[in-house]
């Protein structure tokens, strides 16, 4: 088998999870990572360059999703039903199922400040990536860049209300309250 | 004089970045940022950190600028009203004048990394100090949420705009572009 095996990355991923939830963040090396996934240090550095890079190890392919998507919508929707037609997509497809695994991910991150910073970065990422392919969509500069941020602050929004409640119900239903949301609030300005 | 005297953080940022500009931010030391300004290296410690936090030391009072500028806003407003009322309020007065401080220090936030997680994680700060004082005036969470994140949104957009151009067109001509461009953004949904 390839030292290169799909599922690396996830097993390491998944044993830093269990070791940071168990016995916090900064007292996890990546040694014992990389004991728990049954893999070596040199292949974990192959990955990643430090353990807090463990937990957004999904990053790199946002740019390649958002542009995937965006080939996909049709040709005509305005940027925000582009942008309710994407969040539904990928709340139905990516993040079921998922609920557990962000949950305890996002208890991690919220025990220190350099992975609640790097969390902010991720984010902006993608609203970088969104603005980037609505751009070559022929937006305009400013409009491009208000779509990604329109975007990730519904889906940033909607993903934390569904972490605080149950996994019952379907994110998608959350990002549907909050686009709702965001669109009373805007609307709001000519009363 | 007291040690505690009101110009001390004022001299360490304008200090530190001047030497960030010059060397790098890497490459700077603190005994070289309280040489420079004339102080002593305890002193510093007595107000930051660190290195980093210099150029982030108007984070501690914006809650109470955000909570001082609520409570002189007219009680009736929408939420979006009041923000574009406090944005052009906090444009015309404590962004005045300060393009060029300014402009060096995105200069210098954009060279490293850590200091741009550490800039988005300041304006999350703000957005939270907008919402919690959108919360105590009775919108209830996910509107007040969002109407933190609209318009630390629509600040950040204009601000790194104004300083993409220019400071011949002041900051609140950005803002207004801004707002009006989010508002059409939105608006366009039911078409």
């Amino acid at each position: 088998m390839s030292r290169w095996q799909p599922g690396t990355r996830d097993r390491l991923e998944s044993a830093a999870l269990e070791l940071f939830t168990e016995q916090g963040f900064a007292n996890t090396t990546v040694p014992e990572i990389t004991a728990r996934a049954g893999l070596t240090t040199r292949t974990f550095f192959r990955h990643f360059a430090d353990k807090r890079e463990v937990l957004f190890a999904v990053e790199d392919g946002l740019p390649g999703v958002v542009a995937s998507l965006m080939a996909e919508a049709p040709a005509s929707a305005t940027p925000v039903v582009l942008v309710a037609w994407g969040l539904d997509l990928v709340a139905r497809t990516r993040f079921a199922g998922q609920w557990e695994h962000l949950r305890r991910r996002r208890t991690v991150i919220r025990t220190d400040k350099g992975l609640r910073e790097r969390e902010l970065r991720k984010l902006a990422v993608l609203s970088t990536a969104i603005a980037d392919s609505f751009r070559s969509r022929g937006l305009d500069e400013l409009t491009a860049t208000l779509a990604g941020r329109y975007a990730t602050t519904a889906l940033a929004t909607a993903l934390d209300r569904w972490l605080d409640q149950d996994a019952e119900r379907p994110l998608t239903d959350y990002v549907q309250d909050t686009l709702h949301a965001l669109h009373a609030l805007t609307a709001d300005e000519g009363r």
